[in-house]
């Protein structure tokens, strides 16, 4: 996986790849700008699965794959769906998807059109079929991610309820499945209107959970108002391995916020938006996936240990997440 | 149950009360206005779970009792829930609710503070033990409904996906259950955005669906957007027996509009907001319950024979109708 | 022509028919609210064209005929037009219809979608056939009233610009036509946003102008913002007679506003707009019929003389019209 | 001055005068509306100073006299001001005044332009001569009201910050001064976005605070947000009489809130708003002026024994009372 | 007339001027920024009318002229205009400027003022002395384009209707005129609100349209609206050579979306709006001028071969498109 | 204090560092970016008080100190408050400091949380113990600068009533003190609403008032309003010495806006907000500080004697200007 040291000098538990941004302007004959992007190791190198805004402004999905996770090798057609049935089926529209690897099978659950922005869900096991399933919850919601293994015997989904907009509000809540398809015991675990100010307009997960001996290591893109348009940084939180509708720590002050020119300039300026993130298990190594302006993809470099002790040295609860919130 | 003849002259399919509204201003010492109203048989009379807003302005569920369903005798203390392991839980806030009966057993859906605007789910065997259920789907929703019994071998209900304010859209969508808890294979059953333009701002689902020959009969409320604010009209619908999803027939003009001062006047004027029926299976005899202007409990007639043919005379599909809708 | 003389101890310029509303709710069978309604003198009796809101919401316009113009006989069925080459026409919707004649043929103009909401035209000669004439000027434009006769050899038709929706600004312009077609050297007649509070978020013309010997007698509605809606009242304005874009007078206080119960209340509150007056020659009475509250048509009494007279007792110019403003 | 017994049945702390409302549409030739205003003894009867909307829409405040406080005699004219030089001074607006005794003089305060909403405040001693002092406080602001005396030796201020439109926020707070110009020491005494919900939008602060032996008796006005617009109750608190920025009960549940269609009806429908009380020393009576809809004056009746244990029985602070808050 | 071919490996149909922008920063002494201007083949260079942004904020419409159409002497002066007596005019602002010739004359089409931003015409002959014209069409309209010659015996006029405010909607129409001053028949040629997402919020036609075998070329702006303000991006359609009215072909996905800094910085971000294009009939060339950013002038290349071709290959008509609406 | 001398070819009165900015990203290591900032001679050097936006997103004052006034030596740590009677008091949020010496004694008046934002006031003798005193003004108020001395005997205050949100509008105003406690004889001293368009949203005085001969030079912020957010550019005035509520001379164009990299690009793009200035009393010379798209802290240069020649030179009251309003 990707790698770079820490800077001379630098304190910060993450640190930008020196070469970002690795996809820019046009990066396929009808796309303008893939950004939002997620990625996993498959075979010997990388699959991943990318948001890319066609010429039309439109927002599919495509399939890419990579020898080294830093170039690319983005298809120019969207991912071509079908039902459980077999029957061809396309979104009109599909934007911000994350993978994740549950017992082999690789899982993506996107936003799709749904009478308004939803949550889509499907599978691939070879990256070249892709099998719809059912919308797991009711409109509207975006940021769904869920967990790379089951937790006490049911699958554990993180998703964002929003509006049918650009939504000026926004908690992160989990729900529970026996079976991928019917969900319940929704919580909310983490809200955006109680705490700092980076973060307090609204909140979403990005990578799928990394499971670390003190929790599940999760990172979240946190947004506030500015008089001239949102601001989009990255924080992390931990949350409980067993019950992880429990915030154990919460990021107080931002990981990362828009500070270099393919993050404050683009088709949306001033976003961070973290998708993926590979791991090596065995150094802890992380190389966070992100978008920058809705028009770059780059990436961050850190450590399970580097982040987890920042994220102790500087956490707060925010007093709705003080207890995960049932209603 | 209570029951006027239509009136001399009038051809509607629906006709109002002579003594409406059943309910004015300050109906008990700690509440002022008492409206969406849901009512059941229950016993050698009748019960309900009703809408009271207390002069605070916070809006809670209330429990009554009546002997002809027109005079009530309304508690004055909110209804108080317990979990399923018994302990008490207590809504910050709730209203509108809707009451079924299945299996003998009265299951109660209603608005609840969930991060925002959501359903909750409970139930009551004597209407006076009440517990709570797990929030059946994620927020913000509002206008859940429960059908009376369950089709194919699962419980059905029909939402209406919401924002965090006063929403200014909305449709209807239906969702299956094995279990009561876990929610899925979501449809959109009815759009409000291509609809007649009484019902063009937002719509939502109002008393529990009657299983009719044709089809199951619902009542919903539809909302147009005036210069001087919302207006909510009373419309139905006819909806496929084993497939609730499907709608067969849809009002074209509405049933019921505010046309009388205390429909037009009051803590939210026009407002037509119906919440519960009861019906006659020997006549088909229909009466319906709705709130008027956010502050009075009125009542219309009707036969079902007469609204289905009503139905079948005046229906339209709205192009997102034809057929429901997946994502 | 209906008259009631000015009621004991009245001093108002314009006074309401005690027998107000003449139309109520539900006035034909397929119609919810007629209102906002012109009316001409035809053969022995009266003819009208009539915004009727069908119980779709949808608003239509439809032919009425009366012996006394109080008590109308309004067609069930909306106007179908044709075209100049006789091929049918027909609006998706049709509101606020005015009619004048003009060399003996009655001219319609009303608001008709293009695109949002713009100005219709066309005539009719014997109220049953009616043909429709090309959209004078671009959207997007409401409240089209022409002129009766040409001045100084052209057609003149007052308009107000406005945009595609409820529109929180609009003043009155006017243009002229060589051949009702083609439209040209627009002018600024009257602004509302320097005016006195009652018409100073926006104004309209009503009836059509009526000649005096001072010059042409408008009526026009005028809009205030309160914290709860906006209010329509009744003012006047004469305008020179050989260059109307002048005014010479413009009523400071409002002439009518809605006060009673079929204007304070109903499908849209507080509500007073005239699109019609009938007068007599000889007497100088005057009928204006003016919709309430979006549900009720309605009529004031005055005279020529009365109101001019009160024109010139309080009267302003807004810094905007002491010039008819050309950009 | 004006009474009538607690009505048969009734229980409430305030009961409305059975003759409302004591003033109508069109009180004098060139008024449209009075509505909130300003009532004390004066000689051997009673005056007032008004707010008249005129027919032009402009609000002014105009000078009234009765000898019974029930039927009242205003002046069709404005307030002549000048200033303390003696030169005229004339506001564009002028509205919602209060009137206070302080030491046998007049004080009024009002809302005036001054680059947008703003306290205005002056003083008579006959009701004729009316001579303005400086404005108080900055822009933007609303619902001043002074103290009927110095309290440890310094004048006080109830203001509400407001915003340049219709203000969908606003809290209470004191200020002091030692000569009525320059003011300081500024407190927040009550806040209206964490109290229950009749209040939640915004409160403002009406009649001069009454002395009592436990604390200052304040009505205030207190504003919800519904999905047709804002509604306005009344309510009441005690506050501290050597530090009345502190808050000891405020009303939990309203007082008054608008049922009578002279109050859910007319030019802002749902408006209670109380600007006036005149009480009777010996027995506690109170007669609260209070506006209607911005359109008529009414009067609310009530004792403050009897406001005062309904205050205590039903009372409960916001979080941001518990200390009147310095920033 | 400016050129440079196409850059090695590139495929796009239009590609930027390696030198852009051609204006920057502070251009004369009293203006800050000169963007959307329109260039003209004159006597043995060119010629060209500027929006030229003064520094203190207002818009006016400069003369300029250059031999190489790259390297430009603008005056600091705006134009000054008299009207048909010869009288002085001027507006109070004028921006984004076309110019065509016609017969030997040139025209200027400018949004001007006029009771809020709509259509100014005037003429000139040698760019000295400027003839202002009466404004064609009411308010409120944008981006008024005439065609090179008259079609069937009328000019041609394209517009777009707008609102007072930055206009969150907006399609292009056509209208004719025998004079130049009586303007009729109007239809609408292209819709914003069901064709491809990045023209989806409003669209507005650039420079003069450039007649071709195959019909009219037009290049126009679209206008996405992303979570942090609007992209004004470039597309191009080919109107029916007899019935401009008629879409012949548009384009899909854009032709050139702010990319460079110099389009994504500035005093309105992510901003390319054309307003002019020189053409080489032998060659078919094309250079396209644009305002960047509203701050810059740039230049981008093609032919007209090219993109046709490039139309013919991405072209689809939105729904409203498929014949000219006449309402 | 820093000085450049004019660039060659620069004809502007103020010209940018060429170092800028002079404080860029992460400044210390709890903060994130340093930019409205005050600074002021002390001692041998310089010190200031500064806006640093922490990682949390909240904004705190720090304390600094410079040799040159160019590289910065910022505490990490926020100011620490005592009150008069040295109990610790600590403002939630702090921004937008102003520092002014008058009568030996550090002045600090800044934007304080006081039920929204509001003025807070305190001094410092030695930049390390900090007294807080009296808000001097009601909530909301923003951009609040003492002038250096009293002036007939008072304290004189500028200020800029606001709103609770992000202001869209605001003039500056003029109080008086006493005592620095009690505040009056309020004065609106310049208008934004009817002045040049680069001023038109709002207005905000910036670095203390200067002394001149000719009167009190002013620098202050003034914004416009794009299709893509607000631009904050830079102005000056000149006040009458005896009697600053009168302006003499205002400036018609800006004399700085956001051009550069570091002013269009960061946080809020395109915003240039002065703060404070150094003074050389015998050279003219000024440096004033400001801040840079709410990121970086940058400076221009310019002399007295430039800037009041450039003012005279292109100056024009708004008309609400020409006298002092007192409401």
């Amino acid at each position: 996986m990707p790698w770079q040291d820490r800077p001379e000098g630098c304190t910060d538990a993450l640190w930008r790849y020196s070469e970002n941004p690795i996809l820019g302007w046009n990066p396929t004959p009808s796309t303008a700008r893939i950004y939002n992007s997620a990625v996993v190791p498959f075979g010997d190198g990388f699959a991943g699965v990318f948001r890319a805004d066609h010429r039309t402004g439109t927002a599919a999905i495509h399939v890419g794959f990579s020898s080294d996770a830093l170039s690319w090798d983005i298809r120019d057609e969207p991912i071509r769906w079908v039902d459980e049935q077999g029957e061809p089926y396309q979104p009109s529209y599909a934007y911000d998807p994350r993978v994740v690897e549950i017992d082999g099978r690789f899982y993506v659950c996107w936003c799709t059109e749904f009478g308004g922005a939803a949550l889509g869900l499907g599978y691939t096991d070879d990256f070249e079929t892709f099998v719809r399933l059912e919308n797991p919850v009711t409109p509207f919601n975006r940021n769904g991610v869920l967990f790379p293994r089951q937790i006490d015997g049911t699958y554990r989904l993180l998703t964002r309820p929003s509006d049918s907009g650009h939504t000026p509000f926004g908690d992160i809540f989990v729900s529970q499945s026996p079976d991928l398809t019917h969900w319940g015991r929704h919580r909310r675990v983490m809200t955006s209107n109680k705490s700092t100010w980076w973060q307090s307009v609204k909140i979403g997960a990005g990578p799928t959970p990394i499971e670390t001996s003190e929790g599940w290591l999760v990172f979240y893109h946190g947004v506030s108002g500015t008089a001239n348009g949102m601001v989009y940084s990255l924080g992390a939180a931990l949350l409980d391995l067993e019950n992880p509708e429990k915030v154990l720590y919460r990021s107080r002050g931002y990981l990362l916020t828009p500070e270099r020119e393919y993050e404050t300039t683009g088709f949306v300026p001033n976003v961070i938006f973290p998708c993926a993130a590979l791991c090596d298990g065995d150094t802890g190594r992380l190389a966070i996936y992100y978008g920058a302006a809705d028009t770059y993809s780059a990436i961050a470099f850190g450590t399970i240990d580097g982040i987890v002790a920042a994220l102790k040295a500087d956490s707060e609860l925010a007093p709705g997440d003080a207890d995960s919130f049932r209603g």
